[in-house]
């Protein structure tokens, strides 16, 4: 490779931000899935990956596949992956870095060949947004697009299946889209796109599970009533009942480790200035990375709504929306690739992933590990998502040195797993 | 009068429930300002008043009055008076019970004139429905309806005045709508609309008073970030804020006698249940009889605010939409109508009214009493509106018990100012 490792750094940085002209929308980053302007983020991806001496591919979900073979015929295959679809108005690297991170590995082994192939792959749809479902590309590697996902059609009224057609591919091969059955160990790359790592001045962190998600509506029915007429004593207050919850749902979480709890939408029904509030309609978001702290905490919060409730004559009713299990990565590939951080200079935290993405698709599939970047000021899905320099040269760092430990370790398995 | 006075009060419920059938829109009772309706609702007054002997004319701004003449010519004026209009799918008794009561008392009187004249008056307007500003028919007795009033259009563009001449009224005649010179008390009955009466298994209350009352919107600004990607103590939750403070508003208004302190409307700007609210604005509504007490609790609930937004980071401001001091009653006349509901037999309780009323309009200008009602289940402008029999029959003794005593007051000064 040419350039110091700043120089190559500013590199990936670089080509996400010309991944980033490819949009639906000029002034702004819009790529849904299979639009467009895809096509031209593949040639883009396409002609790198080639340059690296990479094949390429695109399989019927519309993933990009580079692969690159290890020493000898049927090696075991490692998966660098993450996706190419982005948010309405979105930034320039959540998802995108991923993959450039990946063919920019390809680019630092300059020819040379491991035990293990690695093929790197740039997911067609992660985000959701068009049409309502997210993990498309990930979910054809696991066999998990089923027809009712292929039925689905967006706001135009386009199915999956005729979105697949106009892009210039077959349904009919997603088969051959599934994961190789040499494939040993999935690697992603990833914007924190949360404050932790910024705010403990921190360049990388190390995802031990994605958090599970229990995700609730609450319904406060009190009586609406003349708020000049109605002393306090004879109300039955829905939006005081819910406020009285909201914060003990703050005061709860803030008291219990990894926890975090959000009520984001309120709504009063009929709400005017002058009218005691009767109905009050407010989501609950709870999440962690043990499945057994987050259904316990899900019983404490809405005892707390009960209570709340009761004390001013007010009935509450709540119903699950979705209830998601936590997905822990692989210890053991966690374990090197903290190593690795250490090893390469940038030693990082070990963390949760509070969001959703490809590697929990993945993980209960084949073993998994993902490494976050800090994302500035916290930001994400939105235009001013930033990534600094010196932490994309760390995870590059961070990321040759872990090819080196997962080789070391498969040459001397009894080490790793100490 | 014939029959019982258990009948007289039946009928008067009954004329309530005939006027409620004058609706602009059927099966529900809406009759705004000056609508095709209110000429029904004129023609019945007019009968019943002409058939208990009043001279009877409508005013300038619609208002329909009934003059019973006092033992001499030139006697002072007692004024008994309420509005005909309604809110949208209103109920049967707000406003038209009190001109409906006025006329059951000159059919009490059975052609008795007494040493002052009496005029019942139906207001035109007092709900503030059809042009966004209410007393419309109080406020031409006191001269205050002003140009920019008469300017005023309603939703299809007629201005008051336009629409005072659709109803076959000449706004020049505007002046003639005064007060008379002689007027030396009035007298209002309105149902409560509030749950007090009823609380105390009470039929009558005397109200000392209209509390005062400010409006004001908070905006609290902190940041909105991902539900599942921002560790508690990393938030600035704007709804959190606003939650803490609308305990304390409750809190605070309930640990203060006479104060009433509401939260009805509060919004989430882009609120949704996966993103930590950035911006969320909230109204407040508070009450109080006494300005000072009022204006003290406006601060003292500002400061919480404060404390709950700095707390987490988060900014509040707030701005004022309306500050209306209290009107206090007559406190002489109001004596008179305690005493006259005591020796009536229904000894009723002093309160304040949180609701505005035309009183507030008349009161400044001259000695006024109000009387309520018990209102069922607390409620108003709801189609259930309602009022008991015996609590009608009550008031009607009690008005009557309050014509003596104002006839010995006004023959013996000293007694009751005693």
């Amino acid at each position: 490779m040419t350039g110091t490792p700043t120089d190559r750094a500013a590199r990936i940085i670089a080509r996400c931000r010309e991944i980033a002209a490819c949009t639906e929308v000029p002034g702004e980053i819009t790529r849904l899935f299979l639009t467009p302007p895809m096509h031209k983020v593949h040639a883009l991806l396409r002609d790198w990956m080639e340059a690296a001496g990479m094949t390429v591919r695109v399989d019927a979900i519309g993933n990009l596949r580079g692969f690159w073979p290890g020493l000898t015929p049927g090696s075991p295959h490692l998966l660098i992956a993450s996706h190419l679809d982005t948010v309405p108005n979105a930034g320039a690297f959540d998802g995108i870095l991923g993959v450039v991170l990946g063919v920019a590995i390809l680019e630092e082994l300059s020819g040379q060949h491991l035990p293990f192939a690695i093929e790197v792959i740039g997911f067609s749809e992660e985000e959701g947004v068009r049409f309502s479902k997210p993990f498309l590309g990930s979910l054809a590697l696991v066999g998990k697009l089923d027809a009712e996902t292929l039925a689905r059609t967006d706001r135009s009224g386009i199915s999956v299946r005729q979105a697949i057609q106009a892009y210039g591919l077959d349904p009919a091969q997603l088969p051959a889209a599934a994961l190789a059955n040499e494939t040993f160990a999935y690697l992603e790359f990833h914007i924190e796109q949360g404050p932790v790592l910024e705010s403990e001045d921190t360049s990388l962190g190390m995802v031990e599970a994605l958090v599970g998600q229990t995700r609730m509506e609450l319904t406060f029915t009190g009586q609406a009533n003349h708020a000049g007429t109605t002393p306090m004593h004879l109300r039955h207050d829905a939006m005081a009942a819910a406020a009285e919850w909201i914060v003990a749902v703050e005061d709860y979480a803030s008291s219990h480790n990894g926890l975090v709890a959000t009520v984001g939408k309120v709504e009063v029904t009929h709400g005017a200035g002058n009218v005691i509030a009767g109905h009050v309609t407010a989501s609950l978001d709870v999440r962690h990375a043990d499945d057994g702290a987050r259904e316990a905490s899900v019983i404490a919060i809405l005892k707390h709504a009960e209570t709340a409730a009761t004390r001013r004559g007010v009935h509450v009713t709540s119903s699950k929306q979705l209830e998601q299990p936590a997905v822990p990565l692989d210890p053991h590939l966690t374990t090197l690739l903290d190593k690795a951080a250490t090893h390469a200079g940038y030693p990082g935290r070990r963390m949760t992933s509070g969001a959703g993405h490809d590697a929990m698709i993945l993980a209960p599939k084949i073993p998994s590990a993902m490494l976050f970047l800090r994302s500035p000021g916290g930001l994400s899905h939105h235009p001013d998502e930033a990534v600094l320099l010196q932490d994309v040269e760390a995870a590059l760092a961070t990321a040759m040195e872990f090819l080196a430990q997962l080789r070391d370790d498969r040459t001397n398995p009894k080490d790793g797993h100490a």
